[in-house]
């Protein structure tokens, strides 16, 4: 828990609440495998939507939006939806595609709730994306979503990030207006059990690079 | 501190670890002010370095790199590009020209540690950004800033991310590679305090709207 104020404004935290979050960053993971026929309490589900509410955001525009999705057939669309696009991702992929049809890439029917976000409509904002419009607001949205991602670890519950789809189509089937964007698909629940490293980690798909090959100091790192 | 697992592989958060997190979360600030001469200690760069790294990324393409920047001159080229940005952003303002010019919008100079965020070259992932190729990898280089600011605010430090620059500009002066992408110029370190709300808020430059807004169920927002 947060100690009180130490001289300055603003909570100093301390080393348990540190401990707190790196426990949660490190063990957040991209969830495909949920216990089908679960909720998420509605307190639990208002608390991680208020955690991607506090994201910053360029200019303060918020450019995020999220839909909960409740209805059987919206929710059966979007999962035909990914289908489709791993079936494409899959033709794409050649020599390794019967590889990646064998990895479970979504929990789409099985999760808790659906969400989807989306990158709102251009609103305009100047301050801090005159060079980089979309860029800024997208970052902006993507911190939105990985707030809510931590939000759910620490809740017990898993979150997969689903971006197989065709953002067109999606944006069809949900009415988005002009100009707005999904970028996620997230599945939200009870897991079986977390994943102990990435899941295309533990299915030898891919193996990440230390972070030593990412930061340099004055140079690119690589 | 994270309690013992609990029947489920990963860690079962408690309480006690979400008031931490939330707390976290809630007192994240775009920190402009910093106490200048200051210095971050090597083993908390680290730990919020590693925070960063813990984000995940699409594919598992960890799209993120990071330049620390040491050189004096290096830092002060990138306070000038920053500069000029400001200055290009305010004339682009019109009518809010002065009041923007009389906002603090970055802390170049007077930050502990420089850190620039770079959205590395595309290295070709298929898996997850078939059809948003670039907007994924900025996703999940966006991700690690979160990252890394929230383990920042957690280590009672100020983080600022500064998008006042032209990237092809800050490209050719940190001579970063084809395809490479400045996404982010960070000011990171000991503050004189943390601004209670946005600071774009307690300016009255602009305030945030509700969540209520911005979650609906089975539709656009509105």
């Amino acid at each position: 828990m947060p100690t009180a104020p130490d001289g300055v404004s603003g909570t100093r935290f301390g080393a348990q609440d540190r401990a707190s979050l790196y426990g949660v960053l490190q063990e957040r993971r991209d969830m495909r495998h949920f216990v089908p026929g679960q909720t998420v309490p509605d307190a639990v589900l208002a608390r991680v939507l208020h955690a991607a509410h506090c994201a910053p955001s360029v200019g303060l525009m918020q450019p995020w939006r999220l839909i909960r999705v409740r209805d059987a057939a919206l929710r059966e669309g979007i999962a035909q939806l990914v289908e489709q696009e791993r079936l494409a991702t899959a033709a794409a992929m050649q020599e390794r595609s019967a590889e990646f049809l064998a990895l479970k890439v979504e929990g789409v029917r099985d999760c808790a709730e659906l969400l989807v976000a989306v990158l709102a409509p251009d609103d305009g904002t100047l301050f801090g994306r005159r060079t980089m419009p979309r860029d800024m607001a997208l970052c902006s949205a993507a911190c939105a979503v990985q707030n809510l991602w931590l939000a759910a670890r620490a809740e017990n519950l898993g979150l997969g990030w689903v971006s197989l789809f065709e953002p067109a189509a999606l944006g069809q089937l949900l009415q988005l207006p002009e100009g707005a964007q999904a970028i996620a698909v997230l599945c939200l629940g009870p897991v079986p059990a977390f994943y102990p490293k990435p899941m295309l980690e533990l299915q030898d798909w891919r193996h990440g690079r230390p972070l030593e090959e990412m930061v340099a100091t004055d140079r690119w790192p690589g």
